[in-house]
């Protein structure tokens, strides 16, 4: 049986790219493995796979008794059920150290840049293995997802040389155009409220409490205007479900900040996280774009 | 202030040469580090230090409020107090991932290899960077001496290739004969009882109960003879201070396996973890000289 080459729950573009370019990687290493991925591909996500021809991953949704490559997420919230029984031989990823644990040694690379794809770049470079010209597209657009298109504070030097160096594997010579015709099929809004909330969602264990954050991220945050209240009602409902607050960003890429969408059992982890004061429901964060590294660190310092 | 390179507490070779390595690649790369130890040197580092003309890093056993490079391993039960104030920048490791998690992203490079100076060798490469004669000696000593000189089963093609890659850069033309030269140095027992029981030892979290596994490696078991019933003694003391097992394996790297010295609340783990019904306080393990491999994922089944 194959191992299955995983990333983490409400797949994002990053998260569904890594599954597809480890599994290339991994198995010219001579490992049998296959791409997999715990949901659908989001319309940014179907648009990157066609425009370089590849197919989506795999839904799978129950991974006991297997064996995995985990891509983008080492926190067991994010797994699929059946974790418990399953081995983990790898873990590549750009987060923080979440609490997964294995019984025998593994191969982990994390590093501290901005999209898993960017990491893959170097491991492909390290083993001396080619990247096949319609995957190096696809890392490149993770790349441009996760950054931002260089714009998030998550941006390091090694995300930007691996899109220069994928681009010319790939044959893109205008980077910046191709994410923002990304951007934009990721800011149409047209889908119900739930698949909004979802489409890049994570839940979090903070000092015991589940929290949960997600973030939506458009080319103007008028887009959101007609979508805000029914937005608010679904977070609502998804806070409800047991868990301690559920945060929503709603990030205008080229205004670069966030309005966040407020619900808690206790709203002044905001103001401790961030030091401005919520206006009810909601809270502009100028400059803040990135959920990994200015908010979720935050929050774990507020939740202490 | 510096960040500290520090591996496990009770540091074998590899973790005290680990963090020596890295705290120089660190610092090439451009971090501002210093080589930091849990304790002292046992005989067996020392000989290598020596030989190579190293210092023994700093001895640290307080990291509150502190920034840190992890060496050798991910386990909190390795940790020295303060850790929960700490900050954990990377990690550079060759065992199961443990329990450790961190608030931000870091730079993790986990390898299921036999030593974590075979890691290095490979991130000294990956950036570029050459590595000093006198580390190079150090670091391929730390690999023969995790891998039982090539022969235990923990080692892999990585560990050769880096061992032969080293001997080069070091001009050490004899690597076997420095080795048991390394272990015989090892092989001595004139220390007391609580020295030699914690020189290699490791508390584990088996499924909530703490267990605690030494190893004593010897190039021939006859040497430990007259030391046995001390060890013994000296194991249920330390299983009195609130442990369920203490395991203390007598490794014969000549005869290739190991004697176990058992205390325990619930002896029938030892048949369960190898299929031997023990001899009473002991049990011979024909085959066994790798605690990560062999020895800590049977007891992790068993505890279950």
């Amino acid at each position: 049986m194959s191992a299955l080459v995983l990333g983490h729950m409400n797949p994002d573009t990053d998260s569904i790219v890594a599954a597809i370019a480890a599994a290339d990687l991994y198995s010219k290493r001579g490992f049998s493995v296959a791409a997999a991925a715990q949901g659908e591909a989001t319309p940014e996500t179907e648009f990157v796979l066609r425009k370089f021809g590849l197919c989506a991953p795999l839904v799978v949704k129950d991974v006991a008794g297997k064996e995995l490559w985990l891509v983008d997420y080492s926190d067991l919230p994010q797994a699929p059920a059946g974790m418990d029984s399953a081995t983990i031989l790898g873990i590549v990823d750009h987060h923080k150290l979440g609490n997964m644990t294995t019984a025998s040694p593994l191969e982990a690379w994390i590093w501290p840049v901005g999209c898993t794809n960017t990491v893959l770049k170097s491991m492909y470079d390290f083993y001396g293995i080619e990247i096949p010209k319609n995957i190096a597209g696809a890392m490149l657009c993770a790349i441009l997802s996760d950054t931002v298109i260089f714009k998030s504070p998550t941006c390091t030097e090694a995300d930007k040389k691996s899109v220069d160096a994928l681009a010319k594997i790939a044959g893109i010579s205008d980077v910046a155009a191709l994410g923002m015709e990304m951007f934009k099929v990721k800011s149409a809004v047209d889908a119900p409220m739930k698949d909004l909330v979802f489409r890049d969602y994570k839940d979090f264990d903070m000092n015991g409490k589940k929290v949960g954050i997600g973030q939506l991220e458009v080319v103007d945050l008028s887009i959101l205007a007609k979508v805000k209240d029914g937005l608010y009602a679904e977070i609502q409902k998804v806070k409800s479900e047991g868990r301690h607050s559920v945060f929503l960003l709603l990030t205008d890429i080229m205004k670069e900040g966030s309005e966040m969408l407020i619900v808690s059992d206790d709203p002044s982890v905001v103001e401790k996280a961030f030091g401005v004061k919520p206006d009810g429901k909601t809270v502009w964060l100028p400059g803040v774009m990135s959920r990994k590294k200015q908010v979720v660190p935050n929050f774990e310092k507020a939740f202490k």
